[in-house]
């Protein structure tokens, strides 16, 4: 091996007193780049509005295609509207896929999607600066539209590359603008969107640096999480039917109020999870009454409860206490509870060998670990069906994401980003050119 | 005493072994014109929308001015658009003033409201067909607008009639389109309001029959319900301050969850009377969480709660409890809960002479009553800032109101028509020339 980081970089290499000096990322690049791009749909109030399959997602693409080049990278954008950055020269091996998103919620953070990029370039940076050659080829990607927050449909460059989007192309936005349209206009080629599809087998694994979007690891005052993998999630429609009425002339046993029976079930699906720990999380965040006026005991109310969880089995079970709860408050308030899931997503698992090198790689550079879920779903869900994945996670201030006052401390960013091309490394120092095969493959 | 009744209607007189026959209201005639008012502004759906000082209360008003005319009372309208009929000749004292009002809300029922103004007319009827002399003038009056529902100035009749408009002609549809133009083109006179006033005194009690609203007396069985008082109102409006968070990303124990806080205080204001009866309703008929989104924790959420009671004591023990419980609720969840009182009415007293005289009616038709409160707003509330008043209830079928189904049996009306006219035939019998002194007048 030979130099690794950049000249002015050596006193971050690893001072180990025996063996050949092990290669930092460049914590000023990372942040500087990681800085200037969030220029790119900066809000006034302080946080980014980048959306997926706009101008400005071409614009973060193009821009971070120029540094890539510039430092000598070959950049390349599918027809998705996905950016890919390899390193020059022909092909080593199979695929070691690394990156994230560029493409945010309105009105969302600088880190979310865009801090997994930033940092997924600047290890190919290092690793071409330092001339390393690894058994496989590392590919730096930005992910287009994961949001999904200007055309509904999140993941779209995860799955195009998946071969998942045959059938979603008619996605629009609120006005019916289609994605072809927008891809079309911004640097994809709707008509050649299949092309995007990789060949089964070509991707070998992929990982992805993202902030947590939660209070666990800042809490915990443990630098980097290990993700066990993404939580699936279920939602429960759920409909209450009690009846309308006078609120001061229908005495108190006389009624039927559809909103006291929705405070119970409220009140009845949180305590699925933080009293009774049936699943992780159990959330309403949805409830609309009707007539929802003050002098009117209300006649309907809908919500939704959301439950979510790693394990197939204790989401189910979460579901399972939904319904329960729905029969019991129906039972004790005399309203009819209708409940229904409306939509869903599987516990995606991350892989044992990936986990393991994230993991050597946070313990060679001392940093303290946590394994834990992802709650929040990511493009690594998506690469799961035809690839083994891994993800790393550092802290999120205050557990706060997709808002203005998203932030993680520089330090915590650049520790990552060591930790991700560490365990890059790690890879390529196990395994037989397949980083997916490391030390086993996984499901 | 002469004759009393329609000729065809011996059938219905007491029958009192000893003393002359006590006059019943025609129960027919009474039912046709109920009937026939229930026509202007009738909605295709069965119910009645027919908006205070909009074209069809003046089409209702001029169709019973001319019901009451060619009966051979006497019609007038006032510039604010109330009705009156009275018998003819010159007054014989004190006004008994006896009614209630034609409009309705949108989609409303055919009872409430024009019942008693169809009772009233028909009790002068009686009156004046029997040529009975009363120590006092009764009249029967139909209140413009007492709904508010397309000028939102309910009460405006009543109101205009106690000399409670002066500051208030500025009251517009939700178009802007002010009383004033609605008066000018309906029949009043918006430059001559302040004529609408009665002078101070000039009302010596007023009676005011009125389906119940509600499923009391229909609980109960029984036809008659002697008004004790009509409940004072008293709307806290409550603030719930959480945190947005990822409903997927937040642990159960980390969050701010502000639609759980108000689940707990919906369920505390519904406590408040359903378990520890501090007042007689307590309810939360609003409630707005936002972001109001399924995968994210609310981060605020808005809500009304209304207590009502018929005593003031009770009332303000109700409001006192309400922020109790927000209190409660403030220290239990984290959350910031801030209320204050926005609106409220005072309970109104019934007066108990004129109880008195209904109760006493009702067991001379050996129909047996109960005394309850008024839930419900009515025009009787404000009459009683210069009057002693009286209010009589018959049941309502499943305690439906403001709505098309809302229904009392044929004989059910009947009946509070009779006890009505009792009443009145009562109050001659006991008071000195003024109805408000029959037993004693009250405050």
């Amino acid at each position: 091996m030979t130099q690794f980081g950049s000249p002015e970089d050596t006193a971050r290499r690893d001072p180990s007193p025996a063996g050949p000096p092990v290669p930092r990322v460049d914590g000023v690049r990372l942040l500087e780049v990681l800085e200037r791009l969030g220029e790119i749909g900066a809000d006034p109030g302080g946080g980014v509005t980048r959306l997926g399959l706009g101008p400005l997602e071409e614009q973060a693409r193009t821009w971070l295609a120029g540094v890539g080049r510039s430092a000598g990278l070959v950049p390349r954008t599918d027809p998705a509207g996905n950016l890919f950055l390899r390193l020059p020269g022909p092909a080593t091996g199979p695929v070691l896929l690394i990156g994230s998103h560029v493409d945010t919620v309105v009105q969302g953070g600088r880190l979310d999607g865009a801090y997994g990029v930033v940092a997924a370039i600047e290890v190919l940076r290092v690793l071409h600066a330092g001339g390393v050659r690894l058994p496989f080829d590392p590919v730096a990607v930005a992910f287009s539209n994961e949001e999904g927050a200007l055309v509904q449909l999140p993941f779209f460059g995860s799955r195009a590359v998946c071969g998942q989007l045959a059938d979603r192309v008619g996605a629009t936005d609120r006005s019916g603008r289609g994605a072809d349209a927008y891809l079309a206009e911004h640097g994809g080629d709707p008509g050649r969107l299949a092309e995007a599809a990789w060949p089964e087998g070509s991707i070998a694994a992929y990982l992805e640096l993202h902030i947590e979007q939660g209070p666990v690891l800042e809490r915990a005052g443990i630098p980097i999480g290990v993700v066990e993998g993404i939580v699936g999630r279920t939602i429960v429609d759920i409909e209450v039917l009690g009846q309308a009425q006078h609120a001061g002339t229908t005495p108190m046993e006389a009624r039927h109020d559809a909103l006291v029976a929705a405070a119970e079930l409220v009140l009845g699906v949180r305590r699925i999870a933080a009293v009774d720990g049936v699943c992780t999380t159990a959330t309403v965040g949805f409830l609309r009454a009707a007539p929802n006026v003050t002098n009117t005991v209300p006649g309907t109310a809908r919500l939704t409860a959301e439950v979510r969880d790693i394990d197939p089995a204790r989401l189910a079970a979460g579901e399972a206490a939904v319904r329960a709860v729905c029969a019991e408050v129906e039972r004790r308030t005399g309203c009819r509870v209708r409940c229904a899931v409306s939509s869903g997503s599987a516990p995606v698992a991350t892989d044992p060998a990936l986990r393991r090198a994230i993991a050597e790689a946070a313990d060679a550079l001392g940093l303290a670990r946590l394994a834990l879920p992802s709650g929040a779903g990511h493009d690594a869900q998506i690469v799961a069906s035809v690839a083994p994945i891994g993800m790393i996670f550092v802290p999120s201030t205050g557990g706060i994401s997709h808002a203005p006052a998203e932030d993680t401390p520089p330090e915590a960013l650049v520790r990552g980003a060591d930790v991700l091309l560490r365990t890059v490394l790690r890879l390529a120092a196990t395994a037989g050119g397949d980083p997916g095969r490391g030390e086993g493959r996984v499901s």
